[in-house]
């Protein structure tokens, strides 16, 4: 897929931004600030690719509207400030790949059960499995070999890509989206204990999933005996994620790649969960708090607040705490060594007594 | 699905205790502790739940038979005593939300290989794809879009939910259950160098699961170049756990989400592996020991014996530790400062000798 | 399947070493060093198992040309000397379980869209779909339950194991297999930030993977909005690996289970990343460079450096660092036995100014 258009007006017309430079530059691609050529156009936004600005060898750059040129410097380039130059970046980038539109279909090679309830204008696509009693909004798409368990409910605009299964009851709100190989209401670990054996116990649970929610590659959500696993409006997983049962999140909240939640913990809204966190069962997360990369949670956080390690601490310690273990021989060392300063000194206050 | 029971008495047929309180009080529904109304059961077992047994707001809760009430306090609702509070609890569950029976049947869109052994009273769902000498147990149940290589054996009441790939030559046992995306049977990771690049080598083992086990979802399951990929009766995994080639799993251990198993690494019967933890290849781990949550296994762990923390110590030395790690900042503040002290009182006793 | 061979002629024809011992054993099986019989041919190749050469029951071994008997040594087995004795048994191996031929295949059940370019002796299995204007080099096969997006190209001799899912774009090389349950190509974890919402960004991105590459099961390997992620030749990845959207991992890297790769980060060749360590973001990683399992690595590593540890420290001074954390609590409480010490030298060393 190629694209060309004439000018700067052309995407002026998009974004509607201010524009320093040849306004008449032909631009003939987008690209990323550091694979851009000369006729492409890219985006700056944090300070540390604002600060490489002369480096691009972009056409044109989008850059926030508070960026001040330094007074000596030469920028050769367009700039176009925006307000978001990533989400305009995105927004052009959209023109131009636009999204195709959804051909609504059946393929012959679906299975659906009994007294499925389609929506207007739905796609199905080849070797999917649709249960009984399954309820589907408008426009929805499920891609080949998915598997959509008895009772589920999928909203409007809700995407299911390939080989994901969703077991029975699941219920999506609109416009969620699942990354393929993704498993939605599978049986939760728990277990009771009898004669040192571990019983199955019956899951009659189910997993709710709000409006807008993206659900990355190969994640596992699972459903309670009892009760509901949520996942609150606009919540995005990265792959590889693990919501044991009964978690509920917050709206907006993010997780990332290789989280692991266990059960009945609570994440509030807009948290961050930086990849391979893990968080213990029964916990309660704060809102807007940030969890650290790799960090071990086993108490509740408060909401707002920043931690990070194993076991988890405030950042601000865990970054003081990070920069002293590698240090940690050098004071055993020096520990020691004031052992033998010590009782040097204690020796000598002895025989001046 | 509701249901209603008019008294106390028909769940005293079912469990048999001892009863507290108003028998006729009427039992609409089962819930947990916390979710409970008035009219529903539930149950508390460990004395987080006990403590606060006058906060739930069921109306009926099963407790243990050692459960005294305190002298001056007043629970107003129906206490019902048994050994195993969980455990009765499901066992009621069980009865309202009966299992569905499995209903036999081969559907049209199923695919099978040559010389296929069924059992009796097998089910296989839609788009499903069975190899070549495949051996099914009686009452065996493949869910959708399932994948059973050649040569494979599933005992008696085994069941593979949607999504599953079974690779050539795995053996499962009576009453296994596998859940969706797992993939049992995968290569190991294991090559030969030669000239700078990883040769592959031929696998020619295979997986052997035992009778009871459960295996969560998006599992992978690996076998060996040679040998046996062993998992014994009762093992449980949780979700998104790597099960490396050649190794052997216990009866009765539980394995919690996202733990890896490395090659060849042995694991011994009513082991406990918590969640994220790493386990080395060709290590030991005991019977009955313990292995705490992000643990990091690089060496044998006798039977019995808890280890937490990466490096893996004794549990109760990770306690100290992990309360040590973030004051690690003000230990080094006081060694410095001791530093200082120290070549104060030097300089002072030499002046004095 | 059994084989049997008559004597050690045979093998020696296929590696062409010079023997020591019984030139007329019986060679019937093949086996690893622990559960070798004495008709078992096995090998030994580290100084782990050429120390114990006395403790296998195997009739004969393959050993490194530089083993040398001790003097009063009396190994009574065969002993065959070769270069690289793990390389010449799985050879070896490979004569008595030749892998099956490709048998060329189109099943009924498979589905195509529109332009597909096949290319010679293909085999493509039940169940399997495939998107539009793809090309496939020649002997691919694709097994059961796969799904390849619209637009893939895959190479000569590459096999795609069951319930795979290539999404639109990916590019595969020649000899690459992925392993059961992994998605290539689904979309990075990219929002723009836009009044408190996450927004979907459109990806156009996609994946590459080069020559003689295999991708262990349930791996998800993502595509960027813009640009490249791009898996050098020679490249393994192990079970439930994450790599992130614009990642570059250089030629015949390993990468072992469960270890996530951040967004844009640029792995060098020959590097070795143990069992899961995280990678984060925008990094570099050396040629040659080994990462510790379970490492934390948040900067850059240089060419050949070995690290380990959270945060990632050089290899060497981890070993240290991970004797002494298991003695804080020892160090601590020396830490507060010198303050007392050294507060009494104080007030005496007062008392005689």
């Amino acid at each position: 897929m190629k694209f060309c258009i004439n000018d700067i007006e052309d995407i002026l017309k998009i974004i509607s931004d201010r524009v320093t430079g040849d306004p008449n530059l032909e631009i003939r691609g987008l690209s990323s600030f550091d694979d851009a050529g000369p006729h492409d156009l890219t985006f700056a936004c944090d300070p540390g690719y604002l600060s490489r600005i002369n480096e691009t060898r972009a056409g044109a750059i989008l850059v926030p509207d508070s960026f001040a040129q330094e007074p000596g410097g030469s920028i050769n380039c367009v700039l176009l400030k925006t307000e978001n130059p990533k989400l305009s970046f995105f927004r052009i980038l959209e023109v131009f790949y636009p999204e195709k539109p959804l051909v609504p279909h059946i393929h012959p090679s679906a299975v659906f059960g009994c007294d499925f309830t389609p929506g207007k204008g739905i796609r199905v696509d080849a070797n999917v499995v649709i249960g009984d009693n399954v309820v589907f909004g408008d426009h929805v798409h499920v891609m080949a070999n998915g598997v959509i368990g008895d009772g589920c409910i999928l909203g409007d605009h809700t995407v299911i890509k390939p080989n994901v299964t969703l077991m029975s009851g699941s219920i999506l709100g609109r416009h969620v989206i699942i990354h393929p190989g993704s498993v939605i209401g599978s049986d939760g670990f728990g277990f009771a204990q009898n004669a040192g054996t571990h019983e199955k116990l019956v899951h009659t649970g189910h997993v709710e999933i709000g409006n807008h929610v993206e659900i990355g590659a190969c994640n596992t959500i699972d459903r309670g005996t009892l009760g509901v696993t949520c996942l609150g409006n606009g919540v995005k997983t990265d792959n590889l994620v693990h919501i044991a049962h009964n978690v509920k999140i917050g709206e907006n909240t993010l997780v990332v790649a290789q989280v692991g939640i266990a059960g009945s913990t609570c994440i509030g809204k807009n948290v961050i969960i930086a990849g391979k966190a893990g968080i213990s069962g029964h916990l309660t997360i704060g809102d807007s708090a940030i969890i650290g990369p790799y960090a071990g949670v086993s108490k509740d956080v408060p909401a707002k607040q920043i931690v990070s390690g194993i076991p988890h601490m405030p950042h601000k310690i865990w970054l003081k705490v990070s920069n002293i273990i590698p240090r940690l021989p050098e004071m055993r060392k020096k520990l020691f060594s004031f052992e033998r300063r010590l009782t040097d000194l204690e020796s000598k206050s002895e025989k001046m007594e």
